[in-house]
């Protein structure tokens, strides 16, 4: 037989048990979170139809995957969680309670140039509020993205906030470039804008924007800045002009966030207003506001500072010493399951330090060594994989001692 | 500008609120039943080299969505958890503890014809033991799969067990047909049979099999079903030799489970013994046994049925009087969020009558209305939505109000 090579591909990659383990702990985390803030999952397809996503991304949309399907259909991976959004309020309309709040928690595809925490499929933690313009809900989604890095041990991270009110006098051309200045540097964004063919007085207006002299937070802004003090986030939110958001769809409210320890990674958490986004698939004129946490980046950013919660292994392993004694292993597995313990069996009647070491690779603490000796007067020896120490209780006092 | 009409592919689907709350619920419980069985979470990616999902499927494999991505390389969406587990063991054999032992809850892909209960986008919930050909691992991962089923609030269900060994002189061809006899009638199998160019023998061996007269479990799969029968599992389980498993790389015991209320879902939960699939990615012998649960057939089952869990709607919503109070609306939903209460804020200051229909359509129970007065004196008015009771309460007995 040929032998087909196991390989992924480039920036995509698997997360082994420990790895995944971590990851549903910080979703777990993260969606209570969301649910004290009172919004709901919402889940939508990984596919749409290609149309459903053209024209909303600006210069990143070539990086969508699209491809066509067995029915000759256009068809994408979704890019963000936020479009899908918007064309199920658009086609649900009539049957939603508007402000509609939502939670998605799922992968996204970019066919981007993979480097350090970046990967071309990741995972958003997306709230928005859609049906209201109101500056409440502007505040309420950021302190609710403020809330989830607090309670996944962030502290030492910063807001920076602007609004796109500030940027309406600039093309969309020179607001790409702006968004990424802070990446490449004041000269080359400079260069790029000449190079885009960006007037002379534009990227003078720019510059000058760039540099934060003279450029105060609107009147509107200014509100949302005042309102998220009011969540005890004045110390992580700051004003920055250049904050613009490469995504076409932003028109008020634009806000990232960058770990101030783990700078590095860029902003693991934005997002903003879009007022036109749901316009665009319906009749209905419908604001919105959103907020994005980038959890691969985050995950990264949380392993190197040691944040990380470790794999819920098997609180014990019941040794398999002889198969004809398996109805009694299943019997104990099966009561300790019922009063909530984690137990693995050992499949096979193998050596007993084959089965030992099974148990210390997987971290798991605890030993049942149960023989017919001990099945007879009711009892088992427990051993402690890490110490080695053994002792022997009876069944019934075997869920206090693991407790313990 | 023009409208794009938002619309989902055909085979896909929404879940709104209500319903991703509960399929929330469902995965919640599954994954606590995974992990008492000692399996621990692996994600792999949505997509892989189309290759390494090739000659696996059967008839199927025409059913993967595949594409070239932006660098020209085969891709295809998974269509199941399995082969990719299958990649990942190979790819990672040297340093992984066997036997290794992984749950997966994610979506999959297929290019189906839609219907009732079956979509093109839908989820599994996989168990796998690989690294060993022991009995006792087919018999947990199949209880492990009775005791989801359970834990879902079923009882009324039956497993029903083979053993590909049974099989073992028929064609691939033969197998295939044998596995759909119970969906499209022993007739129309016996034509199928004889338009795939199957001898007369051959046919007349299978319909045999399929009546069921003279054919008795192998003796390994005897020692499953009484092993099954120690997890009071034994009215569940039901040997049927037509059970064959439309999939190739089947090779010992197979099952499929069906809803004895709701039959006409089909099998919500199947798997079997693969013991030749790490090995086409891998010079290594790996075998391997799993099982799979179709979480979408079983959401619409568990609908028609009741016994879905509904949506966890915020507590509480605290009225928006004026805006000038947003500071104390704020402080207050800050502590009841911080006590693990689910709050919304009304984001507008809008007509009272607006505000309790928001709640009323949301189903939310309680509202809280605090205007200058009730800050002055320390209290809340505390309304009852359903019944339109309202109380005048403290601040600080809030909690305990709600709660009880």
């Amino acid at each position: 037989m040929t032998k087909i090579e196991p390989r992924l591909l480039k920036g995509f990659r698997d997360y082994n048990l420990d790895e995944q383990s971590g990851r549903q702990v910080m979703f777990a985390k993260i969606q209570i979170v969301f649910e004290q803030f009172g919004f709901l999952p919402l889940s939508t397809p990984v596919l749409e139809y290609k149309e459903i996503l053209m024209g909303k991304y600006g210069d990143d949309q070539k990086l969508i995957y699209s491809f066509q399907d067995h029915g000759g259909r256009d068809v994408a991976l979704r890019y963000d969680l936020t479009v899908p959004l918007a064309r199920f309020v658009a086609q649900n309309q009539g049957s939603l309670t508007f402000p509609f709040k939502r939670y998605h928690i799922a992968p996204v595809w970019r066919a981007d140039n993979p480097q350090k925490g970046r990967l071309r499929e990741f995972y958003q933690c997306d709230v928005d509020v859609v049906g209201t313009d109101s500056v409440l809900s502007d505040i309420e989604v950021i302190a609710c993205a403020g809330k989830t890095l607090e309670v996944l041990g962030l502290v030492n991270y910063k807001i920076r906030i602007s609004d796109r009110e500030i940027l309406k006098d600039f093309s969309p051309d020179t607001i790409r470039v702006i968004d990424k200045v802070e990446k490449i540097g004041v000269e080359a964004a400079e260069q790029e804008m000449q190079d885009r063919g960006i007037s002379a007085a534009e990227i003078s207006l720019a510059k000058k924007l760039i540099s934060g002299v003279g450029v105060s937070p609107t009147p509107r802004l200014q509100k949302v800045i005042d309102g998220l003090a009011q969540y005890n986030l004045k110390g992580q939110v700051e004003f920055d002009a250049k904050i613009a958001r490469g995504l076409d769809y932003y028109t008020g409210t634009v806000f990232e966030t960058i770990l101030l320890d783990k700078p590095e990674f860029g902003s693991i958490c934005s997002g903003g207003r879009y007022d036109g986004l749901v316009d665009q698939f319906s009749n209905q004129t419908m604001p919105a506001v959103g907020s994005s946490i980038g959890i691969d980046r985050l995950y990264d950013a949380l392993e190197e500072m040691n944040l990380l919660s470790k794999a819920k292994v098997a609180d014990l392993l019941i040794l398999n010493l002889d198969e004809k004694l398996q109805g009694e292993y299943i019997k104990l597995a099966t009561s300790l399951r019922e009063n909530n313990f984690n137990v693995e069996l050992y499949y096979e009647a193998a050596k007993l330090d084959k089965q030992f070491k099974y148990a210390e690779k997987k971290g798991i603490t605890w030993a049942v060594v149960m023989g017919e000796e001990e099945i007879k007067s009711g009892t088992v020896k427990l051993k402690n994989i890490t110490t080695r120490d053994q002792v022997d209780i009876s069944v019934k006092e075997l869920p206090t001692k693991i407790k313990s």
